[in-house]
């Protein structure tokens, strides 16, 4: 079996975010699949076969991209941000997984990328600077109750969180829901980051803090970070606030 | 005052993890700053002054990056990685905030990248396909029973953990102190990935199970990610092991 696919994370917003092995690996593909915004910011080649789909069926788009492979196709999966992190490569394996023995003879590759929570702490300093976790808000595919969990025990021992998927049409309140949870355990002065659409136009970012934190500020496109009791903030003067979280842990309870 | 400071990012390992946005910043600037073995990863060119520096006082480090900035250069810092996973961008948020009030004006940028766990996710599959976190084993910087309550926080939650700064000479026994730890929460079988020197020619990956994982098989340019409960490896008749963690998460306890 000659095709191979490569999962393609591309970064957030921008080709600023691009690295070096992700363009080699779009230009060296005979076709590409990917959730149409994502395609579209992929320069168009007459000679390459393009099939953007919507970001509902994520098994059907990685299924489809693997049978191609399978064909003989050299194949490039299209990836917002890093492909591992709430993205394409798990769908992938689950496929690879379920699917035909063949496709675990695949040439399968990913490419890593800038992921959302790293280029939304670049922008306000280093919010990450210390142990973090990522969570999805998504309760399409776990319980809300071990979300709740999840950021109980985080805040608890002192994480840095960043939420992926805060909201979407179908699920409107996840967002205010978690930042009612976190205010139970985290100081209300406890630094918070909305960073939206970051690298798009529109982008935006916010600096607030939990007690005043509105989940009505984000949407689709909104990567939040919650700091740890130990997050700070630097007021400037002429410049936005820098947040960072030091890399020494006093071992302050929240 | 006209001088600035780039915190970049230039990826694990290679320049195929370099973005355009890395790229830039540095080819723009007069001057660089940087651990040597990173530095020497930049291409030499002869008017751009090179100031290397051992892997200790990155608070000495900063001071000096944000000096010569200070004084109308144009500075990059460069960073391994992504400087805002344990690296240098909280060093230097550290030092702004200690540091002159001048330094509040300077125009700072922090550059992302690729950070270790995603280039070593991305080796095997997709691990941090789920909710995940990233820790130091450092105890430099904090004490080791916060460590230990974060891993026990992180492994009882279902988090998948990714290990930063396993050991080093100072520190040989915290991984294998961490690893004995999460055996108490997590089932034998949960799969560990090595990553080692990722993107190097002597890069080498190595996936076992939490029973079987030997501290010894680490040093400082190796980053761990041990598994959730949820976390599977799908054996490959003529391949490595793809390792990853599905999205859907059942919900089952440790």
């Amino acid at each position: 079996m000659s095709g191979r696919l490569a999962v393609v994370g591309i970064g957030p917003g921008n080709a600023g975010y691009l690295t070096a092995d992700a363009e080699a690996a779009l230009v060296a593909a005979d076709a590409l699949y990917g959730y149409g915004p994502y395609l579209a910011r992929v320069p168009e080649r007459p000679d390459q076969k393009r099939h953007a789909s919507d970001n509902r069926d994520e098994g059907a788009r990685a299924k489809a991209a693997l049978a191609c492979a399978a064909e003989g196709a050299s194949v490039a999966l299209v990836s917002g941000g890093d492909p591992g992190v709430f993205a394409m490569a798990a769908v992938v394996c689950e496929e690879i997984e379920a699917g035909p023995a063949a496709w675990r003879s695949l040439d399968v590759t990913i490419v890593p990328g800038v992921t959302a929570m790293l280029a939304v702490a670049a922008k306000v300093g280093a919010p990450l600077g210390h142990d973090f976790c990522a969570l999805s808000l998504s309760d399409n595919l776990k319980p809300w109750a071990m979300i709740e969990r999840r950021l109980d025990a985080a805040a608890a021992s002192g994480f840095v969180i960043a939420l992926y998927n805060p909201v979407s049409r179908a699920r409107p309140i996840q967002l205010g829901m978690a930042l009612d949870r976190l205010r139970r355990q985290l100081p209300r002065s406890t630094p918070v980051v909305f960073g939206h659409a970051i690298g798009r136009a529109d982008e935006r970012i916010a600096v607030t803090a939990l007690g005043d934190a509105d989940a009505a500020e984000a949407n689709m496109a909104t990567l939040i970070i919650v700091g740890s009791p130990e997050t700070r903030v630097i007021d400037r003067l002429d410049r936005g606030p820098l947040v960072y979280t030091p890399r020494m842990a006093s071992g302050r309870q929240p």
